[in-house]
């Protein structure tokens, strides 16, 4: 199974990446350290709920579309149930 | 923004009572200790992403479906949008 703080960095990140925002700008925002959120953003820190709570304050998203967006990568990398494959077609 | 644990805790304890197994079934299969899968449950502690996938596995839940049951949570709690009320109907 994937891991949820690898999902949710990629995601927090694409969202900073299409307003155009630099880490430093977010951080910034945030009130987390530059290194810290790029940690968060690579899903090498487990970021508390508090924090990230701070980094949808500074990117203006709510929780609930954040994790929206989580789920839809999370299934994009779960299993895919198998597939009859028809060879004698 | 309420806190993506709280939600998280929630979630969990919903759907080991829905199986109606015990904390202290689900804490073995999970490798975790009781006390913790309770504090995790009631939103105390942060579970690490490895723990979730764990508690998962646990429950036979798959984690996009533990989430997508999240954001219905945290959509339920999150602030609507105000509504107008017509005072002159």
């Amino acid at each position: 199974m994937s891991l949820l703080r690898a999902h949710l960095g990629t995601t927090l990140r694409s969202a900073r990446v299409a307003q155009g925002r630099t880490l430093r700008d977010v951080a910034k925002s945030a009130r987390v350290s530059l290194g810290y959120l790029s940690e968060v953003e690579r899903g090498q820190k487990e970021a508390s709920s508090e924090l990230i709570n701070a980094i949808c304050s500074a990117l203006d998203l709510n929780l609930s579309t954040l994790l929206t967006e989580v789920v839809a990568q999370v299934k994009s990398h779960e299993t895919p149930a198998l597939t009859v494959v028809d060879d004698a077609a």
